[in-house]
């Protein structure tokens, strides 16, 4: 893996040089105050990034990849109908599918900023795969579903288990093996304990769908004596700081008292809540002053219906903002942590933060177009009004991912996806 | 000005040859049935635009253009603070600062693909002259905000029948002149009742802001013996088909009946609602039921806080769908019509559509990106997946006003921005 230097680029309004090498940031200094020795010279490749700006990359904590090829497929229709067509097309895919897709998403995740995602799709071996190519961190989930079918959950046990021994020669190239279940409306009790008790014995993640629906709270009451979803799950001892659960929508108080007090990672995820016409009211401060770890994520495309995490970000705050009818809500520094430091955290890896010793996961930002002119914060500026395009270099596990917003490949992967599309369409 | 023609472009799904000539599109016709004849040819500028995809370009229906220098200066506090700080900042502006603010701003309008402008601003021969510059067809107010001061309303009349007269001389070059108040809460009755009698003696139209908080109804109620906004405004006969009410977001069933039954154009601006808090249920479906004609704008960048057209699109869209319950709500084509046609039609121009005989407003979308890789429409890749930097080319009243992302004297621009924001901060 090369070094890289990136010299004299901003970092919180300072001119700083940030050397990057094995993966991992290096001392930050002033700009300028260091030259490299002439024998590291050559094994540095050095960006001049005079006048450009650094930010950690982000990281999107809830997200189906493969489904990039999935967009406007379904368009205007009501939840449960939508759920139902997706696993109609999702019933013709294959690992192809997946590979391409991941490329695709991956594609579009380096070109919007983003250099780790949580994933939670099927044929996760081809995701892996694809996002390693890319030179960007899958997190990979083998997701349990089975809609209570007793000999497919026998078959989703036994390929799990598989998965995750093969997952153990992943280490050091940075992606995380994590379990998943969809939702507890498509899994029986006997796999949400078993998945859970699985991720507890490995000390692995657990990625699931929680109150994204209003119809998905009901359902759940009436099938357990009127228990929520965070009630149910929290009784069956699901629920402590290992659990990434999406979407958190539709809480009651003792809900988020629960997702608090168990440190539950909770994923907002905001234009899909709305394109869905899921909901609105994310509880934003109240998980927050609960104890919960609040992230952001996309959703996949075929709900949201891009990667963009700049674009989450702006709705996420702007929305807050209206329905509590308070323009400080969600505040433009918790905004950053929500896509960055919080994600890390529920991952526990050492990333979402431009620091030595942490993983050199860094967007170059020029802040040369209309959009940075005035002289507002560079956060607010690069939150509110500018959109992913201003992101003209990447480096995501120390690698150079994009560079003047040039992805190696780019041609071939449209194409790649093209024609897997052609196969199911 | 020179002619173009777009060859073998993208048109509704069919392949068209598109010639512009005098600022109008020409004949449309199926692409390669017609060749120039060689004396034309010579004379015509022509774009091969294989592959590509024309759509017509925005109307953004309210905007403060030159705040373009005023994002990030103001960022969560509370609406009346805001516009308390505003004034205070533009107390120190000058028709200068208004040049290169609308500069600025008719540059990421352009890069974003809007074409036409309704401008509610000071200096307004400033920013007429920028926006010719640029390109861009902008409708210019003169803006009456009195604050009941009766030398300010004197001086404010005479100046705005000076400017009138001046607008006389503009006709060919297709901008409008309009009048404009500011709002009820800032104008005195006198010069409401002034304005409206100007606007329609001299068959202008009129633009305003509407019931953008629910304090400005609350106020106006409690000043004008119970009567909304709406209603005092019925009142005084200020109402009707060629009245711009920007926001119309705090109305009642009475409100929105009068709105409908008057032709009034109502300007939905999404993100400047979010952002500083003033709401989101815009009452769309029932305005259009009403018989209003709604419009989408971004409002100026102080508040949204940039003048994406293609954001708002996707932000007012799921939104409605959200607040609604309603995944159906403000389809695809409806909000396309907003963001075009209606805007057109408000303004009185044969512009927003692709057709034969219109005004030449046409965006060329390069779709070789992951965005339209999936087969839904192109119009759900094109507002809910893709971002402006999609939009490879703009034609703006038949002038090529930006080539493969490159717009004429953009560092300039910049440069100009940057100059006049030193000497005001």
């Amino acid at each position: 893996m090369e070094s890289l230097l990136l010299k004299n680029i901003l970092l919180d309004d300072r001119p700083v040089d940030i050397p990057v090498s094995g993966g991992r940031i290096g001392r930050i200094r002033p700009a300028g105050t260091e030259p490299l020795p002439p024998a590291d010279e050559a094994a540095t490749r050095i960006l001049d990034c005079t006048g450009k700006v650094a930010m950690p990359g982000f990281i999107n904590m809830h997200t189906h990849a493969a489904m990039s090829l999935m967009r406007g497929m379904e368009e205007d229709v009501i939840f449960q109908d939508w759920i139902a067509n997706i696993w109609d097309i999702e019933a013709r895919i294959d690992a192809d599918f997946v590979y391409w897709g991941t490329k695709v998403a991956a594609l579009e995740m380096i070109k919007t900023g983003t250099t780790t995602f949580n994933d939670q799709y099927w044929f996760s071996p081809a995701a892996h795969k694809a996002a390693l190519e890319m030179g960007i961190r899958p997190v990979i989930s083998y997701v349990v579903l089975d809609k209570s079918d007793p000999a497919e959950a026998a078959r989703q046990r036994e390929q799990c288990q598989r998965m995750f021994e093969a997952s153990r020669a992943w280490g050091a190239d940075g992606s995380v093996f994590e379990m998943a279940f969809h939702a507890v409306y498509s899994v029986s009790e006997e796999m949400i304990l078993w998945t859970a008790d699985f991720a507890r014995r490995n000390d692995l993640l657990l990625h699931i769908h929680l109150c994204e629906t209003e119809k998905e709270v009901r359902d759940c009451r009436e099938a357990h004596g009127g228990l929520s979803p965070v009630q149910y799950l929290d009784r069956l001892g699901v629920l402590d700081e290992r659990c990434i659960a999406a979407h958190t929508l539709w809480l009651d108080e003792a809900d988020i008292e629960t997702l608090g007090r168990r440190r539950v990672n909770c994923v907002h995820n905001v234009n899909s809540n709305l394109k869905l016409a899921s909901g609105w009211r994310f509880p934003y401060n109240e998980l927050r002053d609960a104890g919960a770890n609040v992230c952001l994520g996309t959703d996949g495309c075929a709900s949201s219906n891009n990667l963009d995490m700049l674009e989450a970000m702006k709705t996420s705050a702007i929305l807050q903002k209206a329905w509590r009818g308070d323009p400080k809500a969600l505040p433009l520094n918790e905004l950053l942590a929500a896509a960055t430091r919080n994600g890390a955290r529920a991952l526990r890896l050492p990333a979402g933060e431009i620091r030595e010793g942490a993983l050199a996961d860094i967007l170059i930002i020029n802040p040369d177009t209309t959009f940075f002119l005035s002289p507002g914060t560079f956060l607010a500026n690069f939150i509110y009004s500018a959109h992913s395009d201003c992101i003209e270099s990447v480096v995501a596990g120390g690698r150079l991912v994009m560079h003047n917003r040039e992805v190696p490949g780019e041609k071939e992967i449209l194409a790649g996806g093209r024609e897997v599309l052609r196969e199911i369409c």
